[in-house]
Order: C-alpha cells, then sequence, then structure tokens
C-alpha cells in the first residue's frame, strides 16, 4: 500500500512577522525546528520509515526535512530538492506585512490575492530587494515574478507525474516538506477538491498529514499524525 | 578552474572514546557539530561557493555537509549520499576502544590492521551488535565484513571516475564530506601517493581541504583552508 507523508515546514521567521513570504529564502525560528524535530520523533515512535524524501530549495523546507530525518536516524535517505515544491510565489506581497499591506490596499484586496484561485498579485519588481530571479539556485529555470495559486499547482504536479507518483507506484514510501501552497497543490490533486475547495485547505506547521493510497494512487485513508 | 573541497566529519562521539568505528552510524559530538559550523562560515567567507555535494550514508558526514551548508546559505545543493565514501569497515575492530584492543592482540597488531595498506582486520561477526550488513540503506548493495585501506580506496575511486570527475570536468564546484578513509583514497588518486604513502596520511576532523586542479584534474594547489 503506498504511503505517502506531507509536512509544512516549522514556523518561520516570517510566519511569526505575518509577512509574505513566497520565495524568500527565511529561516526556521527555535519554535520551527522544534516543531521538525518532534514530528520526526512522531513518526519513528508511530513505525513510519521512509525509502525517499522531496522537499523544495527554500531552507525551511529542507532545513524541517534534515531534523524530521535526523529525529528518525535516517539521514541518509536519498533527497530530490526541486524548484516545483518551493511556495507560491506571492509577487509584489513579498516582504509586505500582512496587516501594512491591507491598510494600504484595503483588507478585501489582499484576501482576494491570497485566497481567490487565479488572480496573481502584481508581479514582484526586479528592483526588489526580495527579488530572487538572479539567484543561482534557479539558473535555468522558468523562475515567475508572481503566482496564483493555480499557477503554483500548475507548476507542482508535473513533479508528482515524473517523480513522486513512480516512486510510490514502484513501492517507496515517501515524504514531502513543503509548503502552504505546494501541499495544497498535491492535496487538491489527491482529494479531487475544486478550485474554490482547496483555497480555504488550510496547511499546519510542522504536522505530518499522512496520506494512505491505493494501487492507483486514490486515497484510502488520510490523517495528521498527531490525531492517531 | 576547477575546484574541490574535502572535508573529513566534525568530532564523533566514538572519535572522542578512541573507539574504532567504521561504518557505525555514531553521530557528531558538539564540538563536531561547532567544527561543521565554523568550517561553513570559512569557506563563505573566504568566497567558496559549491554547485554540487557528495556525501556518505552515515551521519556524521552527512551532519557535517548539512551544516557546513546552511552555514553558507546553501542546503539547496544537490546532495548525492552514497555508500562508497563511507568509512573504512575496521571489521572485528568496529566497537573496540583502541587501548582495550592494543591490550587484547598487542600494539603492534592493532597498528598493523590500522595502518597496512592492505591487511584487513578478521572480518566482523554477524552476531556482532555493530554489524550493519542487515541495515536497509545498504540493501542490495555489496556490503563488507572488513575492509584494509586498499579495499577503501578500490570501492570508493569508481565514484569519482563515474560521477565526481565528470562533475568537475563540467566546471562544477564540488565539496565531499566524507571520512578520514574515504578522503585518503581520493588524495591518494589526485596526489599520486604511494601505498606506502597514503597510510601515513592524517586527515584532521571538520578542516576544509582544498584542491585546485587543471582540466586533466592534476592538482595545480593543496592546502588547508585554514591557513590561507
Amino acid at each position: 500500500m503506498p504511503q505517502l507523508v506531507l509536512i509544512r515546514h516549522g514556523q518561520s521567521a516570517w510566519n511569526l512577522e505575518n509577512r509574505f513570504t513566497g520565495w524568500w529564502d527565511v529561516p526556521v525560528t527555535d519554535k520551527g525546528a522544534d516543531e521538525a524535530r518532534a514530528a520526526g520523533r512522531d513518526l519513528k515512535a508511530k513505525g513510519y520509515a521512509f525509502d525517499v524524501a522531496y522537499t523544495s530549495l527554500l531552507t525551511r523546507a529542507i532545513k524541517t526535512l534534515n531534523l524530521v530525518l535526523e529525529e528518525m536516524g535516517d539521514l541518509w535517505l536519498p533527497v530530490h530538492k526541486d524548484w516545483r515544491l518551493n511556495e507560491r510565489h506571492y509577487g509584489g506581497l513579498t516582504g509586505l506585512n500582512k496587516e501594512e499591506m491591507a491598510a494600504k490596499v484595503g483588507e478585501e484586496q489582499v484576501f482576494i490575492w491570497r485566497r481567490s484561485f487565479d488572480i496573481p498579485p502584481p508581479p514582484l519588481e526586479t528592483t526588489s530587494p526580495f527579488d530572487v530571479s538572479t539567484d543561482r539556485r534557479y539558473a535555468g529555470l522558468p523562475v515567475p515574478q508572481t503566482e496564483s495559486l493555480k499557477d503554483t499547482i500548475a507548476r507542482s504536479l508535473p513533479l508528482w507525474d515524473e517523480a513522486i507518483a513512480p516512486d510510490l507506484k514502484a513501492g517507496r514510501r515517501v515524504i514531502i516538506a513543503a509548503h502552504g501552497n505546494s501541499i495544497r497543490a498535491l492535496v487538491k490533486h489527491l482529494d479531487g477538491l475544486s478550485d474554490e475547495a482547496i483555497t480555504k485547505v488550510e496547511i499546519p506547521t510542522g504536522q505530518p498529514l499522512v496520506y494512505e493510497l491505493d494501487a492507483a494512487l486514490k486515497p484510502t485513508a488520510k490523517f495528521y499524525l498527531k490525531d492517531r
């Protein structure tokens, strides 16, 4: 029975400051690191094990994965780091405090940008201090300057199709450490949620989300590990 | 100009206790973690950067690499973890304190097993608590039960030929976090040392060893980073 565990990175410095983060590479806080270690201990205590891991190119997700694997005694696992698991690129919102932004353009507009399925925020200017388009980790990749959730899903799912789903079908147990919106992409796909429904799904930080799947990779069970 | 940096893992719990470690998977000590972080800071301060990393399947090397990369802000780098960079398998010496061993079989015999090029210690019994032959990380691999330095070199160099050398020739800057004897394998190859000479080379823990190479991967310079 294919088994998949998704985990959003532990609390980051900007989660704490309530800033739009997106592709800006902020570290996890001490609390976030503790969340990750606790997740690793819980996975191990409940008998979970993995054969392969996936994560994004962002430090907060990679660090979370490394801490989970270290607690499990499994730092040796192969880890695929892929930009397609990066957080949604929040465009011109990147770096802004959510309250400041609401004061500037209005709560409603921020809500639309955050929660609509297919309306991206304005693009991030390449002159912004938060621009990452020339970061060498993305060399040769189609780096966006803003994304709707729809855009994020569209670039995340090819990784599922090309690599993660084949791993699962080959019997490999998979853990994915990623971000609120790249995890939403996978949840929408697995649960068959509508465009509307996925915008309302919240993914908590540092909580392993377990999917048990059938041979066709349809979910037969889904639960947060802390509830078992 | 191809650039290669080798780093032996930071101090491990068994380095501290002076025990033969080999393939037994002991963690780094707090001091070892600090050594790794300091190496990462020094590499960054002196302008080093990498495009790809290699390490073994042993926690102390992987953790060292992760700490180096975290300090450099480069946790996103692709990391290849390969058993061929594991420490020499010390066979029946695994887990024994070097003084206890000397008392049991004599200093001279221990010296021969440790320092001869091609005489392996007796094989580790599969009933030993330190046997790792059934560890799932080695499933399908030709796990040894003891190795001479010659054996370690013989299984390490194919990784150089198949993957590391091609990366360097393609212009990728490579860091390798490994172990005393798997690093000796690379040093012997790069420096063209005799079987006798390599047994006398000591590799300090947590110290980046820089090789500057020509297009044919012959060394044009070699130094410990701390000396620059």
